[in-house]
């Protein structure tokens, strides 16, 4: 009797931003496996009979274990167990889940997925700013703004991220953001194109800070401390 | 003594859906606006002292009694209630929430944003697929289909929504996909590109079609029926 794989996405941090879903899934789970970005409070809410397993990944790393946490996935799954993977924000967002889903399916171990608040929307919230405005902010994207080696990645889509009518939010991307913001600037965004830096979004050291893109970019060449955070810019970011 | 406005992110429609806080937003409030796409069984949280005031949105028709609901949330407010005014998905993504922040803002009425559940985050995880994927799909972007007439919005970042190497979501564009269709082929876009139409997510109802940029195109100047839907478009959508 194989078990099944819950992945439960566990918000930005706040327990109270996780669905009643996703506190179910947790409250009735045999084994939890959680990244270091979904520990702590959330955690509450999994019953005393779960086992907590941390897999010990953390923004800004490069993910070496990425098939053992795979293969724990099979493994606990191919016990019967009720598994839940953890995964901060909302799963779907840059939380590599595709690997994650395909080692399942590869291994005939169902599956299935609890979206969630993705920390974007929770620090738009958290700012008192919507992430669309009718006319001049009627498009938001989602990019990182590091890969695998932790640098800014290669090849990207200059036009849709210097477009002064959307609002961006950059994911990891705080080291990186002078050479993002130096980049936008030369493909003609704005200096003084509003910036939102939010830090530990949804957790009690949460800190929100408005500049703009150049600023920003030269506080940030200063030292970006060890918070994970994500940088919104765009028309709406000041607000 | 005045009261409170908490904009609270219904999620997609199914109430499990909900976060905890928005639950007990809910359950303690004295008066709850909401529109038709967020009523239901979402409001079978609200406590038995609630007054429910509908505000009748819909999908896909103007709105054009956005004045009298900021007017309604500053009456009740003023009354000293605990207002909530629901909002399907995020609030902050096409929620217009910015006109009736500034309503309270100006009225001096404290107010509150809960983040929710974006409709495509579960869009996504109900056809068991992530929204970001390294490499291949590093960028996600939500547009709105129609402008307040219906229409398909002009000057349309074409570089940004042909772009290959993205997951791009379309809220409220069922019937101007045909249209969408056709420019982004002519931008660019391969009209192989995979398709996931998402009708009524998070509701019992709910149907996922996959199909082709072409085809979906095709499907939809027949006709696209009454359903609320999001399509989503991009290398991961037939996963």
């Amino acid at each position: 009797m194989t078990g099944i794989v819950s992945f439960v996405s566990s918000g930005p941090g706040d327990p109270e931003l996780l669905t009643l879903k996703a506190a179910r899934r947790l409250a009735e789970a045999d084994v939890v496996l959680f990244d270091d970005l979904a520990s702590g409070p959330v955690l509450s809410h999994a019953g005393p009979q779960a086992e907590l397993v941390a897999v010990g990944k953390r923004a800004g790393r490069a993910s070496p274990k990425q098939d053992h946490v795979s293969r724990l996935l099979v493994d606990h799954a191919r016990t019967g167990a009720r598994v839940v993977r953890l995964k901060s924000g909302d799963s779907g967002i840059f939380g590599r889940l595709e690997e994650e889903i395909l080692a399942l399916t590869e291994a005939g171990i169902r599956f299935e997925i609890i979206p969630g608040v993705p920390s974007a929307c929770a620090a738009a919230a958290a700012a008192g700013i919507p992430l669309t405005r009718r006319l001049t902010a009627r498009r938001v994207q989602f990019i990182t703004g590091a890969d695998v080696t932790g640098d800014l990645p290669q090849g990207l889509n200059w036009a849709a991220l210097a477009d002064p009518l959307a609002t961006t939010v950059v994911f990891m991307g705080k080291r990186t953001f002078p050479a993002l913001a130096q980049a936008l600037i030369t493909h003609g965004l704005p200096p003084e194109t509003p910036t939102l830096l939010a830090e530990a979004v949804g957790h009690p050291q949460q800190v929100l800070t408005r500049s703009t893109l150049a600023a920003l970019a030269a506080q940030l060449a200063q030292g970006s401390g060890d918070q994970p955070a994500l940088i919104l810019y765009g028309p709406l970011a000041g607000g």
